[in-house]
């Protein structure tokens, strides 16, 4: 076992900077094959200075050159225990990456930033084109040429990309408010008082004095876990107050267990965002994903999104090879194709698959573009703007006795061709508390689902924000005009779960072969003012093999 | 050898990139062995869609992920010969860059960029707080929520970091002008008339009508030709039109020679800028640089710059074991030393030496810190801010037959403990034409001269600008405090020079041993009005063995 303690260097002690001595501990550990390293019950903080450096590219989130606290690589068989500790991060840094581990295991530690990397206001009040905001100490800010700039630790400032209002009481987004994106591109502010701030801009609603405004800078430059073609990490007992990104970002990993992991925010802190995005995210992952008694709140985006990545086919280059592309910007740089893997190609359109092979050689020409040698020959009706996925990343999915409420946009974003039970969770989601997406325009994520079971959960009042239109929507991405020709998703049970619902949307779905909806039970809650949306409370088109039965769906 | 044309695949045709060609001749001549590409005479586009794609650490330009053209990497015996023809560039792309190779040559090619990195405008009218401007088509803008924006191919636009005056006649910098740095920070815009737009912004000093302005973009992520850790380069019978940076940039590299390198704008063109930085540039080299024959015109910035690097120590670790930062922020990134590499340390007040020792062992921490293990014992004396320089990379410089004029900032700048000759060169320099400097504390450049020859060159009315005190200036970064204890330079002749002189500034020279001033010539020329700095014709302070003799000094 390594205790950190026993590498308390004498340059450590800058700014009471711990890196340098997990650095040693980790070279320690290694090179004497311990298989801990655990940390003294205390608060340790890091600082980017003396961190580890490499380029990463992290989907979902933005690449580039990064520090990393624990950068750990090519390790097997290890636990980092933080017995309780709190780790507070510093300005720009990554606090774990894994990139080629077998079993490892994080635990018992929380996570949280000294200077978080979004903003919080207050309301004081709100008119056609401005708002008066009142900020808190803790969100240092200054108004250089009328313009509302957020400092951070030395000199980092924080640009402005949305605004969203949060009910503070309620500690959720207001009902059915917009993000404010345009306050990005042009607003101008005045100092009006101690620390209350007129923002003169282009609101898409208008706050609500009392509530809170989430004042996000758009980067997603520091998720807190990054897991890269690892295979067997669980993390346990671990509470994420903050991130600069996601939570738990994987990647082509396999086995993966999070246990007791709470997303919120700190007590007593005042914030009323945790994440600056999603808690969990898991992208052309394999073998068995649990996610098992997690708290997901308040953060920014949603609790979870399973799925693959779509390719663009760029260029149709001899009978054996294509060059296809990476489209969303934050897809770039993920070798989604390594030789011998199985490849499906479907059309853009309909999203059905036409044709299957294997890949023999793969060339990246650079993070956006990659050259694919087929092992068969291709099918002469192959067109640019077909997409291909790869057949061997596709993971199983448990989640079970989770609870996810407040924050913004989606719950659970199942997109995976394995074995999906949703089972026991709790969810109170602005958005959809489940979407079944996919598409190859737009997000370009993968995964066709075949088995996809939803039974047992709770969903309490959800969808009384904009980010979605039911409880449960089956969304794939295929327009109007080739709903009729697409079956895209396969096999989805949802099965006795209970709906405190407001506004009569309980499941959209369309494009899927085998939908059951049974045992479910509606309890009309008036929780909320109904939608404006209106539709039905099972809206299910362009769907097959559909058996709705035995649920008690007593209007209110 | 590999012919270009050989290499014209399907998928070339987009944008009409030669780009792909250039990849797989490269990978082609290397597979056979062959010595030369050559391409026909032609005009060749390269996009940076399907190039190569590398981090990169470049001195004094900007790091990051590049996308690169004709990338070199561990080639011996090579060379690139375009016949004549002529190279276009589009958008973020680096055209050569060079890593681990030995003897190459490139030869016979122009570089432009389709829409360049900066823009030009004529100035209409100017008063305090505003000045009106006309845009020619080749400079597309845009001026979303009041701030003026340009625009280039794609999705690409270009900030603003500083506009400088021109005089449109005389194609230089306009007369005692300042950079406009602050229109960066702040500035708002206004359409009056047909690509007519004025700009308010607060000005260092209001511009001419009719004189041009040089609307910058800040970053230089493009240089042109960027060598590195390479032995035996040749570039010749190159023009270079314009860059995103540099021209060429050298590092850890030895026997680089650039002949007839011509700088210039493209004829015809109406543009008044070449490159938007240094036009050449040498850090920590070693072996002979030789320019000769070339041509330095209306670039941003300095004709030439060869110094080294000091670090800055940072910790200290052990007797024997120290850590320092690179500091200035293009510097970053550069593994200044190895094992087994000289290093001396010097006070960053005095810049003397106080120490020399081996490298035993190099740790890189990341970009900014590294640790070393010395293999001798450190002074007790060490103290953090202290520097440490290099003294194995250190090249002697012939600069000949070159002709220097229209750029922004200085001649050439040399700081290195080689022989360096500078001779029969004609400079007519906005700011200093020969500057010698170093300096520990703000740009880190090392390089204390012990042998520099200046002979026979024409300095033709230098100065006029504000990048400079005098034609020849040697000026190391040592506080006044602190010079009467510094003699940081050795050895500077200064022989048979003609000056054409209109402000009786030929010299300024501080903490040098070994000053030789003879035989040189000043004519009086009234060119431009007398800069209001005054001062002397050889201001020489704080320095040892002075000889001025046998000069034709006549005042006007």
């Amino acid at each position: 076992m390594t205790n950190l303690e026993d590498f308390f260097f004498s340059v450590d002690t800058e700014n009471n900077d711990a890196t340098p001595a997990v650095r040693a501990a980790l070279a320690a550990a290694r090179a004497g094959g311990e298989r801990r390293l655990v940390f003294p019950k205390a608060r340790y903080d890091f600082w980017p200075d003396r961190a580890f450096e490499q380029y990463w590219f992290i989907s979902n989130n933005d690449e580039g050159l990064k520090r990393i606290v624990f950068p750990l690589e090519g390790l097997e068989d290890f636990e980092i225990d933080g017995q309780g500790s709190e780790f507070v991060f510093h300005g720009y840094v990554l606090p774990f990456t894994l990139r080629g581990c077998k079993e490892i295991t994080l635990k018992n530690f929380s996570i949280d930033w000294a200077r978080t990397f979004h903003s919080e206001a207050v309301v004081l009040a709100a008119r056609e084109g401005s708002i008066d905001i009142e900020i808190p100490e803790q969100f240092p800010y200054k108004i250089p040429h009328d313009r509302l700039v957020f400092t951070g630790e030395g000199d980092i400032t924080y640009d402005i990309s949305n605004m969203l209002e949060f009910d503070t009481n309620k500690r959720e987004t207001a009902f059915g408010v917009f993000d404010n994106f345009a306050v990005h591109d042009w607003h101008t502010a005045e100092e009006i008082g101690p620390r209350q701030v007129r923002v003169h801009a282009k609101f898409s609603t208008l706050p609500t004095p009392g509530n809170t405004m989430a004042i996000m800078d758009g980067g997603r430059l520091c998720p807190t876990i990054t897991i890269e073609r690892s295979q067997g990490v669980t993390v346990q007992n671990v509470t994420l107050y903050h991130s600069g990104g996601m939570g738990i970002i994987a990647q082509h990993s396999s086995d993966l267990r999070v246990e007791n992991l709470t997303v919120t925010t700190p007590p007593e802190s005042g914030r009323m965002i945790s994440l600056t995005a999603d808690a969990t995210h898991f992208v052309n992952c394999a073998g068995e994903i649990v996610l098992e008694n997690c708290v997901f709140e308040n953060q920014m985006d949603d609790a979870t999104n399973v799925h693959g990545i779509y390719g663009q086919i760029s260029a149709i280059v001899s009978p054996t090879e294509i060059e296809f592309a990476l489209v969303h910007p934050q897809q770039l740089g993920i070798d989604i194709f390594a030789a011998g893997d199985p490849i499906e190609f479907v059309r853009n359109t309909t999203l059905e698959t036409f044709h299957e092979n294997t890949v023999a050689r793969v060339d990246r020409v650079n993070k956006q573009f990659t050259r694919l040698t087929l092992e068969s020959p291709l099918p002469t009706d192959l067109s640019l703007k077909d997409a291909v996925a790869n057949l061997r990343w596709i993971p199983n999915l448990t989640a079970r006795g989770c609870r996810s409420r407040g924050n913004r946009a989606r719950g659970f974003l199942v997109t995976t061709g394995g074995k999906a039970l949703i089972e026991n969770n709790h969810f109170h989601i602005a958005g959809a508390a489940i979407l079944i997406e996919g598409d190859a325009n737009y997000w370009f994520e993968s995964g066709k689902v075949r088995d996809v079971t939803i039974r047992g959960n709770h969903f309490e009042n959800c969808n009384y924000g904009v980010w979605g239109t039911a409880t449960i929507e089956v969304n794939p991405g295929v327009a109007e005009p080739y709903r009729a020709q697409s079956l895209y998703h396969h096999s989805i049970r949802v099965e006795n779960n209970t709906f405190d619902d407001f506004h009569g949307r309980l499941l959209a779905a369309h494009c899927v072969d085998g939908l059951t909806f049974t045992g479910n039970v509606m309890r009309p809650s008036g929780a909320y003012p109904k939608r404006s949306a209106g539709g039905e409370l099972l809206e299910i088109t362009h769907c097959a093999n559909v058996d709705i039965r035995d649920n008690d769906l007593s209007t209110s």
